[in-house]
């Protein structure tokens, strides 16, 4: 009988895939649960989830049965042995609870990497140079608004400081060292790959010193809720710009407010906010930002690949009984 | 005698570059005209810009006295031999009159190169990941606009043609080839300093057919008005995208706005515009658009380097008898 596996989630992009990897092998079962509750249900002996072996996951689903935390994880028929979330932060799924049930979680960290660092680069052009309010502006019939020059700067020659060097922070290294601008970084260790153009600082708040723009890529998790907090934004320059592309809880929101407020920082540039979909309304009152609504990976091509490496996780896992991209949290 | 220096605009980051340049060699005057015909009188024997040798221009001057057409140069005092013009583009100068009265133009070409180019990859990343109508959304309070991913795209392995290999273009060239992107062009010749990873089209029609998004790099004159009509446009694939930093007049807006109508172009992403300040209504019926207000330049490092140029230009004028970056009409 073919291992059963349950689609979590919405696959757009890469329907043709799954014919090809998941159908040969697997009875493939697609979420059908309107609310939580009979999600649960169906995980119980008869139920239409009932010894599913894998499950592919991505966040619309918490739309209808919330997040994967240790009340959905414990319901899983103990069948299910691999959760293969489609994205690279997966803080919706309790992975200590996985663990401790014995299920490995796989992510897709290098699908997003390319398209989530375009939209923090687009984000660090926007704030350098001011182009959110320059756009409304000219479609307020006013065109230029005025003082700009004062406002923006060239990116060339300019210092930008990336909290977590991992696949999206090295990636838009490369793509701010064709300006070139100068990069500096801090990690938990010094990456040993990373080319020598990039500085490494081992301590912290030596580098937000230096810094002309500080680039947030930490993932979500408890040690890092609030981590770009008052005391951090305060070692950063006066007139400094804060990026986040990862997520919106990594930064003390009201700390970066007030930093806005009384122009400690020139700007901000932001994909992701703390209580998605809400953006704080206090945020839109500031002109000078730039806010996009969780653009990181949104568009058809990192959609599909996204999709594919997380199926591809899921079909290695049925076929050599491990996929790669395996979460820090299980290694 | 010192020499006297007219300065035909504003010099708002430059000023202790002006003492250190001009003013130990030369007399300098600043415009002091508010009308057109009070800047042409003032030209006159006794008039308060008499004698001027050489002229510091920018396109501010043009609010009050108008372009640098053919009365004006016309009017200028015969000791006028050289026109320090600050920008790139000097559309707003008749230099075929400045040639027949024995006066050279220089301009600023490689200051501009690196915020220009910059512009346009900021319009090539809004307008193929569709950026501009998502912020306005979430401005709406509606966070994501719906069915997003179906009309966006990564930069990453996407053709993009350049439309004249000049310093702004080559720079453009660059940045996205950090992506990569792959890289086109046609200039009326082949580049031959030019990477090898830009591909030489000689005929524009064959570099069009293979273009994502067609970059417009060309210079406004007699030739070039119009340059990217109905033809060319329609030589671009279903779905391209048109960027446009150079000057709005190149570009049939006409053509463009039936192609975006009928959804042969996806999106556009314009710095220029035919009539600046004003902005032709109807592009701001497109939401897929990207419109900032002619943003290429303005940036106070930029603004300054500029400067710093067109004065060093009119230095070495003074000083050697000829600056650098004298204008092709003149060569």
């Amino acid at each position: 009988m073919a291992p059963r596996v349950l689609i979590c989630g919405e696959i757009v992009w890469a329907d043709e895939d799954v014919k090809q990897l998941l159908e040969p092998i697997a009875e493939v079962v697609c979420i059908d649960s309107p609310t939580r509750a009979d999600f649960l249900d169906a995980f119980k002996p008869n139920g239409k989830y009932h010894n599913v072996v894998a499950i592919f996951r991505d966040n619309t689903s918490a739309d209808r049965i919330g997040y994967f935390d240790k009340e959905i994880v414990d319901g899983f028929s103990p069948s299910v042995k691999w959760i293969a979330h489609n994205g690279a932060g997966y803080d919706q799924i309790d992975v200590h609870a996985c663990k401790a049930k014995g299920i490995t979680v796989s992510n897709t960290p290098g699908a997003v990497d390319d398209a989530t660092a375009t939209t923090a680069l687009y984000l660090l052009i926007s704030t350098l140079r001011q182009y959110s309010i320059s756009e409304r502006s000219l479609r307020e019939g006013k065109f230029k608004p005025p003082g700009l020059n004062a406002k923006s700067h060239d990116l060339t020659g300019r210092t930008l400081a990336i909290l977590g060097l991992g696949g999206i922070g090295m990636r838009l290294a490369e793509l701010a060292h064709a300006f070139p601008m100068r990069i500096i970084y801090h990690s938990r260790h010094k990456v040993v790959h990373a080319p020598q153009w990039c500085e490494y600082f081992a301590n912290v708040e030596d580098m937000l010193a230096e810094a002309d723009v500080l680039s947030v890529h930490v993932p979500l998790n408890a040690k890092t809720v609030g981590l770009v907090g008052e005391k951090w934004i305060r070692k950063l320059k006066k007139g400094s710009i804060i990026i986040n592309t990862a997520r919106g809880k990594v930064i003390d929101e009201e700390a970066m407010i007030r930093a806005l407020e009384n122009g400690h920082l020139a700007s901000v540039g932001l994909d992701v906010f703390p209580n998605e979909p809400q953006v704080n309304p206090r945020l839109l009152e500031f002109p000078n930002i730039t806010l996009v609504p969780h653009m990181g990976t949104e568009n058809q091509d990192t959609q599909r690949k996204m999709e594919v490496r997380a199926l591809t996780n899921l079909r290695d896992f049925l076929t050599v009984g491990r996929g790669c991209d395996v979460v820090v949290e299980m290694k």
